[in-house]
């Protein structure tokens, strides 16, 4: 079998491509992180910029979930900030993000020009190149290979509110001040996304998710204006190269009928949304991603055994169907229910 | 008319009531605050504690934005985590509360004990008796007059979380690590709410307002759980007392039919509900609150004029409706803009 047909075989391709699965396949958001010793023992050495920016380093972190979880996909180690360099926009990590220049102003907006994408990020392409050919030697059933970015909505909330506010209010409200300014920095991080997430294509990645994690905040109207647009912009451009997209939102209920608009392959949905219900409201040539708590994995293995099952039957077997939390996984998990999670899984549909 | 019978006639009651009003009854929340000069003049001579406990001060900014919009209720100034230290509790304002000695496991929960609530948050009931005398002086349409409390489940998130962080996730994984001792955490709060409301009410107040303003953070069936049941005894003795109630959370598009049981007399609802959808799912017997987007009162007087007409448009003349902000006013907002909101609604049904 040739790479490319061994990795369009993997589990999370056919469950994308609609095709008659054994099981769901299963992967974890975040799954290379601080709740793994072997991750530690590396972020004890160098600091999480230095991980993103070495592609050996960026391998090795991507690679401890496959080793210890046995996960159907692997996530390529990065930050959705990464590309912001290519607006001059500068980026700290203490330990959550944060914009040393956050735009202030429709002026800073104005004066932000697109330079540079693939060459600014091709520490990314290239520790995705590595991480392909890393993936295809390990030995089993293939994985597959998931690119990603921020969508423009949360790029530019973390770019206008330096760093993670409990609220994203300024961004709103720049939205109702200024919304052509506005429009205008959404615009260009949709063009640097696009560039960026078609290098990561090029690099080896089979498909690619987009996080808007903090467009849950908005209402389906603002929604409706100020994100979907350029998500859906990024999507038909990937739809043309033939990549499957999957689109993350967080606290996204009030959203699925956008979501559904959106041309992504795969809907990302979090805890609060009822997954049956998910199941009959998205149509069915959309595949479903999710959901479970992360803070469930906090019980004993028993309990994260029930709760996993649980989800599993809410998912009615759908076809098109990716096991994984609906958040990213908490620092402080125990990786033994994290194993219990993809275990879980791995043993079929209840 | 007698004081009572002044105080039972105000449209903010009626509309409760479900009689024929002539336009809505509107209030913002956090109407007392830092958007408004005359809070801030109190504020530079006082800290937000010292406001809280003095009860001229409270009535001096709790009446500040009836002198100025001119809205139907008055709420009585304070924070949720006053009657916390009727549990030992100490609490600190920096801006943010700050819980100066937070639970940190199930020991410190068998630890705590509740004691003197009416005695320790007497200032409250002092500042509501008061201020229920000074709104009744005032000539015009009767003022309603609103007591709160935090709920008990977003109370144990403030006294599990130290200060509000991005999401509440220790508390939802002491959920899951000891339900047992967050079940009688929350039991003791319930004690503790019921006693504090009825206190206030005592006083003078028309009505209670339980925030609930994290628990959507929740799953349906985690705030089934741990939160509704709770919720629950509270509104159950606030009706055998004839007391209207009103229940408040932030993020609640996947709750409502949750909310719907808790036996409220009104749900106040985020923005980002559809709020013509939640006319359609919420029982004609339930009072609905809400919804604008605090956001939306950074735009032009004229589009914040169409904003609140569309959320009126949408309400459909329900008898039972109160205009309101989908959450608290920020502190940055233009005034002239909170009330072209008020008056917007006082020009009647569009």
């Amino acid at each position: 079998m040739t790479d490319l047909a061994k990795a369009s075989s993997s589990l999370f391709l056919r469950s994308i491509r609609g095709e008659s699965c054994e099981r769901p396949p299963v992967w974890i958001m975040r799954q290379a992180g601080r709740y793994l010793a072997e991750y530690n023992a590396v972020k004890a050495k160098h600091s999480f910029l230095e991980i993103c920016r070495t592609p050996e380093l960026a391998v090795e972190v991507s690679l401890q979930p496959i080793r210890f979880l046995d996960v159907d996909a692997a996530i390529i180690f990065s930050d959705i900030l990464i590309p912001a360099t290519a607006l001059g926009i500068q980026v700290d990590f203490a330990p959550g993000p944060v914009v040393l220049n956050p735009i202030r102003s429709a002026a800073d907006i104005q004066a932000l020009k697109v330079e540079d994408v693939t060459q600014k990020t091709k520490f990314v392409a290239q520790a995705i190149s590595s991480l392909r050919t890393e993936l295809d030697k390990l030995p089993g059933a293939p994985k597959a290979l998931v690119g990603f970015a921020g969508a423009p909505w949360t790029m530019a909330s973390y770019l206008i509110e330096q760093k993670p506010f409990k609220h994203f209010e300024r961004t709103q409200i720049l939205a109702r001040e200024h919304p052509q300014a506005l429009h205008l920095l959404l615009d260009q991080l949709t063009t640097i996304t696009e560039e960026y997430l078609l290098s990561q294509v090029e690099a080896g990645a089979d498909a690619v998710q987009l996080f808007d994690t903090w467009a849950g905040l908005l209402s389906l109207e603002d929604y409706q204006q100020f994100a979907l647009p350029y998500t859906q912009r990024i999507f038909a451009t990937m739809k043309r190269r033939g990549v499957p997209t999957l689109l993350y939102i967080n606290g996204c209920s009030s959203l699925l009928p956008a979501m559904i608009q959106s041309g992504a392959s795969v809907l990302s949905i979090d805890w609060r949304v009822s997954l049956s219900e998910a199941c009959e409201r998205i149509p069915i040539e959309i595949g479903i991603q999710g959901n479970l708590d992360p803070t469930a994995l906090y019980g004993t293995s028993e309990e994260v055994r029930t709760q996993t099952k649980q989800m599993l039957t809410a998912a009615q077997g759908r076809a098109r169907y990716i096991a994984n939390l609906g958040h990213g996984i908490l620092q402080t998990t125990p990786r033994e229910n994290a194993l219990t999670f993809v275990k879980t899984v791995q043993d079929g549909w209840p």
